[in-house]
């Protein structure tokens, strides 16, 4: 009798290398990443199934997938024998087994994702792969009153971009911080779920009303237009990280 | 007439790929990078002097160096001018014309180096060239009592390596700092001077109290025997990041 397995991961990745969590054609993804790592152990090929899709670039901190198998390993221990196959800008922190029901995406009840911004003249050289640079003065407050407009529940049309195949445009913004520390703009963003490309159009639109192309009070219009042209742009990947995934 | 002018330079640079930097043979260092940038800019074959010699691996936010040229560029200038013909893991973050005596090197106070270890079950996949990662249990508070016994001016003989010319063994650490946030714990040294590979060896014998191998009173101990191989061993280049220079 075959014994179908669920094995739910927690990852940490470096986005720098990789072409986005999900495969395209001709690149390099990080679900493909584990699938071979895993097929190295198991010699099954399991579809591993991500909590999000993330861009070129983009980091995660506590990534959650699942797949199936029917392997014997015990489900701790698929931590330590993944990680040994697998290259060094990713790593499985944790892996257990969990209710064949389990989805890492549709039982997913929200995300935190994180924005960083390094604000000073010169581009950086430490860290340059994980911050997003920007030399002009940002004012942290104004972002932060425009961000207010944001939480809650509202049609995010403006901030999302052509690519996905979400049913409704809403979405709930449970909450936007923001916080500054030496040169470091740090954005912290909680919602049921994104659209494609939200956080980093809500990051580009708020970086506007910070540097003064844009008032507080303009981020509600551009809500209400319900119009992509108004809002900002979507700044790049490399400043995205998914903190954390709520079920 | 022939107007010789000494410029300063403040230097950010990712470690990762070079060999340090001092020109060593067979290996890229920091210091041929900017030497280089220099050429393009001025078509002069300057020597820029350095404020540390730092080994393979390790960073630096603030380094300090100075190097004299003939070229009329304004001082302030050959900051955005060097930085436009640098690889982007180097950047000068400033430029400015001193006095002559001026040498980043000989006029040195004192530096602080910092320290970063990521304490967690897994290695790190963000971050992991600039963290050293250590599974084991370390206790912060042992390590701050042991560090209490190097503060002052010691003979720093069994904290050192051989591999430099220095003349005399005695430095004055000023102070030591250590600090731990989420998983990551962060020294911060700061020395009147540091001996080749002290600060690595410094960190590398109080991990040792850290995680139980050594008591805190032992580091008093290891100082006074002036026994190399009483001590530590040196932590990896890769954690440590020279985070200023003092005049």
């Amino acid at each position: 009798m075959i014994n179908i397995r669920n094995i739910k991961l927690i990852i940490e990745y470096d986005g720098t290398n990789y072409s986005g969590w999900q495969r395209q054609s001709n690149a390099t993804c990080i679900q493909e990443a584990i699938e071979k790592a895993i097929f190295k152990i198991t010699s099954e090929n399991v579809e591993v199934f991500g909590a999000s899709r993330t861009d070129k670039g983009v980091h995660a901190k506590a990534f959650i997938a699942n797949f199936h198998t029917e392997s014997s390993i015990i489900g701790s221990k698929f931590k330590m024998a993944i990680n040994s196959k697998l290259p060094d800008d990713i790593t499985i922190i944790n892996s257990e087994e969990v209710d064949l029901q389990f989805h890492s995406r549709y039982n997913s009840k929200g995300k935190t994702y994180s924005y960083t911004i390094l604000n000073r003249e010169q581009k950086p050289a430490i860290l340059r792969n994980y911050v997003y640079h920007v030399s002009k003065n940002i004012d942290v407050r104004a972002m932060q009153e425009g961000a207010k407009f944001l939480i809650g529940e509202h049609d995010f049309q403006s901030f999302r971009n052509l690519g996905s195949s979400a049913k409704t445009t809403i979405r709930t913004v449970k909450d936007i911080e923001i916080v500054s520390e030496n040169n470091f703009i740090k954005f912290y963003i909680s919602a049921d779920g994104f659209l494609y490309n939200m956080a980093r159009i809500i990051v580009g639109t708020l970086l506007d009303v910070g540097t003064g192309k844009l008032l507080p009070s303009d981020v509600k219009l551009i809500l209400d237009s319900k119009d992509r042209k108004k809002a900002g742009r979507a700044v790049p990947g490399k400043g995205l990280c998914l903190e954390e995934v709520f079920y």
